[in-house]
């Protein structure tokens, strides 16, 4: 057994598979490993040509095939099975080794499994990839935490292997200590989910409200995607709304049955925004809206429920609503984009983490199923102020919001009126109205709280806690 | 040292003194005992001529001092010190003795407790109890879970010392198993969350759109207290408005500082929601709502963002304004409380707890924050039909519902062009049209899906699951 691999990894299903054969291409030798060795051959039969493989079937031969420090890296399934085989490597590891796990896990199981390592020595590396099977492929987005001095070693290999922006930046980065990659991957897909919300408003506003046949909606997106909204998700969305099914010569959209699902990276977003006090509206009505989709005997029981009379735009009308509908998907965008950005930031304050938010951005810019032009402007805004307070404080994003505005609530009205829900759209707009207001009836829910539960409540005019004998006569306290 | 105490209280701080002496004005013999023997010397010193205290310093002495089968209530702090108290007391009882703990507890430790201690023959009853100190004295509602035998001989206890609703009937009955009293206690307060919140938003658009002084929104407040608003929290609310601050001579409202504070439950609520994949958006909102008007540093860095011009409305206008406030006020509320009930229901599912919903309605009449006439409306739509698969299913509240539309949807377009926020009302709007959509925008999700991941969809017209083949022919095959 030769000692010359540079990375190896263990669990080869199609993730861990393609992530091998990845880093094979890029010129790196890779110890192959998988529970039961059958896949690890067949990877080396079908893939053999593409580079340089050492097929172990033992963890012992696997972890004897790396170079020291070694590079192992884990792709199997969060949660036991990665614990699993954590307990199987450790005890053949030594000081200075790392194990690299590449799965979607919680940071916080992440952040226990690093301290338990790093008490032996062993630089844990939870790393968050995203962009699917193709990506991990061909380049995916990588958000790498653990020890800074890991990534010294690990850093240039992962720049080589990962998707590359329009400007030939490698989209990867150190995002910060122990938990912090596998924070930002589950917030990348929790911004996810509320950009796939926000396309889907926008889709059957288009349908319901200005009357377009998918087809139509299509070059609409493909327009769309030409501007600054030029992203990924809008260009497949394109792509799925002209899809005809050759089965019925109907748009595939309407065959294909309404109930989203999901795997649970979008709920842990708001579990953990909400531990965190963070108000991540946007992100927790797209999470909502699947979870509704799914409740068929709801919907069943809710069908005759009265709704107001729709009234059909005409053909100009619908052009130029559809304009307001971009202003208003945009302006939303915007919105979602600074929830889940704060949600980082009070994270790496939670947590002291050193992450760079403008780096984030930047390593979000391509192989994943979020990248967008966008991203630019969000690494534009974090370039031109470090400590922006919220991307809403950014100029050019408070301008364009202030440009897209009345659009924007035109949108919504016609929503209402109509009677399309606009989740998205109406959580990010009391978003943007509530952060901006000179008073918030939070005051009267004080004094609420005050009165029933003697919670106390601060004054506006000096400092201290008060409370107010709401029972007796109603005079002042010190609280 | 007597044994003839019907019921012990150990943790003897506001909640669980004022428990003991609502058992002791009710003809119960209590044994008291608190870590610090002070406060429990105290409490007989101020409060002894109520009725009869067993004083007990130690643990020993506290349980010698109870009958058979014992029932000792645990009124200490959530989560470590409760283990503490169960760990110190438990090695003292006997199998039939009963540990009822009336904090609040997240309904997880309360199964995990049950669990533990059944194995030891010991009964435990996870009790929610609502009402604050005020309700604690003279009558709570009260929400325990537990072995049904349990509620047997504890049950009349219970029923002596809680509210009763306005038809006599005591505002408490067995819940259900092991955490299903902690678990409704935890939705009764989500509930009370977005009543709160609906309420302020109603407050908001009669101040900014309507331009009504606080004094003069109270009026409006006492006014829907008189109909089928008729609760609590409107009342207390009209109180609150009403009350002029001595020291400025302003309107109190305007006095306090408006940044919500919030203790935990509101957010669980939506943590556990999450996991069980049911919406409820509106208590989320509310949620939200709250930790938004905390963060000051950020409000403040948005106070320059563009908003629309408001114009003010007509006296003429504002008074049929309010109508229509009154309206999506009731309209959201239903909302609320059909996801709330909702979550209950999926709770029921998921562990297996025979919970009666008419039953919940019914002892959240009296004594607990949220108490209302409208939960006589909604025990009556359970009485009606038992296995209603939401509230909004019910004849009278979808009349209802049907009657308030327009109105609703008219203060959601006037808030929306006013840019007064409205994350609650429009969350309802959004849940009750999403649920009576004939089609959602989950298909395209679904077809986004299936695109950048390969996560397969169903078809409308045949059973089984599909995938189609994005980066090839864009042929269809089974997933």
């Amino acid at each position: 057994m030769s000692t010359s691999a540079q990375i190896g990894v263990t669990g080869l299903a199609v993730m861990g598979r393609n992530l091998a054969r990845n880093f094979a291409r890029n010129g790196y030798t890779v110890a192959l490993h998988n529970r039961t060795a059958s896949r690890t051959h067949s990877l080396v039969e079908e893939f053999g040509s593409e580079g340089t493989f050492i097929a172990a079937e033992t963890a012992k031969d696997f972890v004897a095939a790396l170079e020291r420090p070694r590079r192992l890296v884990v792709m199997v399934k969060a949660g036991e099975p990665t614990d699993a085989v954590i307990e199987e490597f450790a005890p053949l590891l030594e000081p200075g080794d790392m194990i690299i796990d590449g799965g979607n896990a919680h940071f916080a199981d992440t952040r226990r499994r690093e301290r338990e390592l790093r008490e032996k020595g062993i630089h844990f590396v939870g790393m968050g990839v995203s962009g699917g099977e193709e990506g991990a492929l061909n380049g995916p987005s990588i958000m790498p935490g653990g020890p800074k001095e890991s990534y010294d070693s690990l850093g240039p290999m992962l720049e080589k292997i990962s998707a590359k922006a329009a400007d030939g930046a490698p989209c990867v980065t150190h995002v910060g200590p122990d938990g912090a990659g596998h924070f930002v991957k589950m917030v990348h897909n929790g911004i996810e989910y509320a950009d796939m919300q926000l396309i889907g408003e926008a889709y059957q506003l288009l349908r319901d409200v200005a009357g377009y046949e998918p087809a139509q909606i299509a070059e609409i997106f493909r327009t769309w995607n030409t501007g600054r909204l030029d992203s990924y998700l809008i260009e497949i969305t394109a792509d799925v709304l002209s899809h005809v099914d050759a089965a019925t010569g109907k748009p595939f959209v309407d065959v294909v049955v309404d109930q989203a699902e999901q795997k649970g990276t979008g709920r842990w977003t708001v579990q953990i925004a909400l531990d965190l006090g963070v108000p991540v509206s946007g992100i927790a009505e797209a999470v909502f809206a699947r979870s509704l989709s799914g409740h068929a005997e709801l919907r069943e029981a809710s069908r005759e429920l009265a709704g107001p009379k729709a009234t059909a735009l005409s053909e100009a009308e619908a052009g130029a609503f559809a304009d307001r509908v971009e202003q208003a998907l945009y302006a939303s965008k915007i919105v979602s984009y600074t929830q889940g950005f704060h949600e980082i930031a009070a994270a790496r304050e939670e947590y002291d983490w050193d992450i760079d938010l403008g780096a984030v951005s930047s390593i979000w810019r391509g192989g994943c199923i979020i990248r967008a032009a966008f991203l630019d402007r969000i690494r534009a805004a974090y370039d031109t102020r470090a400590d922006l307070p919220s991307l809403l404080s950014d100029n050019t994003f408070a301008q364009e919001i202030a440009d897209a505005q009345d659009d924007w609530r035109e949108v919504i009205i016609a929503a209402t009126r109509q009677g399309v829900p606009v989740p998205g759209f109406s959580a990010a707009l009391a978003y943007y109205d509530a952060l901006r207001a000179e008073r918030l009836p939070a005051a009267l829910t004080q004094g609420q709280r005050d009165f029933f539960g003697a919670h106390t409540y601060r004054r506006t005019d000096r400092e201290g806690s008060f409370h107010t004998l709401w029972g007796g006569d109603r005079s002042e306290v010190s609280g």
